[in-house]
């Protein structure tokens, strides 16, 4: 438990539920400390486990904490406790899509990549249930959470394009390269062997290259973007190879 | 209602819930071809609403009957009614993948595009509610009834492809091209501007030839495979223009 550091040991913290001879003391923590804690052990046992495997008793012992305890923070029991798990891992998801202004924007995007990616393999049942739909989940609320992630890595993507006000099919592109971003999460994480995190996030950088070459084909605004991203590409980085080969399809057509 | 030419007048039937003054005269109907008028009602109702905005009430309205024979068909109430809804859906659309082998592969894939697009726009409520699942909807029936569609979309195209096992670069891609499909069809219900079935479909063509030339720069088998189809290609139909633009780098790559 990556948690378990910065608990204070207390031997003489109060243990309602259990005899303390059979399950050791508990231990005592501030309020907003506890209830993180919890959410950590939870996002924990999510990530390894399908929802509907893990209970809250497991919650409770993996956090050395008790039954009562744990509904003391969240009443509405597993529903909640998972949901509140499930915010922090897209809130920490959010948080892997901040990439700084420098660089190739194919560069940025492998960066990006390469967290998102490890954060899958780091959570993947969690990752797994919150883009499925969990059975043990209401679904609205956590639908509403993977969009609040969508949207957020479309608003990333559309900043470092710089481009302020994207049209119908600058969007599309966005979102449906986010789609092919997920659908190859989810793949690799069904069948183990399409191959490792470099791999795929070049693959996955080439297709962004690819399915922005084809709809600058097909829409104004996006041909006006790739050809300013293009009048400063400096020839290096992932994507290279295939922006120098589609390099005469696109000047030619745009 | 285009199931009502189907539905024979009988002045006779019962009317237990209502008088027949208000409601007019129940239809007597065989049972199996009730069952399936109450599923046609509750999918075109379905299509055009929310699952939450639909009661048992007017799917019996609609269809001319009582909510006890609704009932009667249906004990588990609007969610039974609503799943067989769903299923006769999910029908509905994988048959619109099948095609005959004749023409090139993308006017193949054209041709499922055009029938599968025009389902989303036919079906425009219950393809969301399908896709994003809906709240009033146990969740992992429905998720089956989505993957096997997929399933069903997956082995259609693998089998135009003339591959007996597709590895897992080439599987990837195909599933991907999926996403962007779903993702298209999601993004032009929530927003009507992206453009029309055609557009989209040759959009959606376009993608699949760059996103299958981007996977074959990374694997072997959808190199070979992707050889094999061009040394075929007869250079007309849809994609036409990109293939060609494409040519040079994929010969030069592969």
């Amino acid at each position: 438990m990556t948690t378990r550091a910065t608990v204070d040991e207390n031997p003489a913290a109060p243990t309602p539920a259990a005899p303390r001879a059979r399950r050791g003391p508990y231990r005592r923590l501030p309020v907003e400390q506890r209830r993180e804690q919890l959410i950590a052990v939870a996002l924990e046992l999510f990530s390894r486990h399908a929802p509907e495997e893990v209970s809250l008793d497991d919650v409770a012992a993996a956090a050395e904490a008790s039954r009562p305890l744990v509904y003391r923070y969240f009443p509405g029991g597993k529903q909640q406790l998972y949901e509140a798990a499930l915010k922090s891992a897209a809130s920490e998801l959010i948080s892997r899509f901040v990439e700084p202004s420098e660089g190739s924007p194919t560069e940025r995007l492998a960066h990006a990549l390469d967290r998102y990616l490890s954060f899958v393999h780091e959570h993947a049942a969690g990752y797994g249930a919150l883009l499925r739909g969990g059975s043990a989940v209401e679904t609205h609320r956590t639908t509403a959470m993977v969009d609040e992630v969508r949207r957020a890595a479309f608003r990333s993507i559309v900043q470092h394009l710089e481009v302020a006000d994207p049209g119908p099919r600058l969007g599309l592109l966005v979102r449906s390269w986010i789609a092919v971003v997920e659908a190859t999460a989810l793949t690799s994480l069904d069948e183990g062997d399409v191959g490792d995190v470099e791999s795929l996030r070049d693959w996955l950088v080439d297709q962004f290259v690819a399915m922005f070459a084809v709809t600058a084909l097909h829409d104004a605004q996006s041909a006006a973007v790739l050809r300013r991203l293009l009048a400063h590409y400096d020839g290096v980085g992932p994507g290279a190879k295939l922006i120098e080969g589609l390099g005469g399809l696109l000047l030619s057509e745009m």
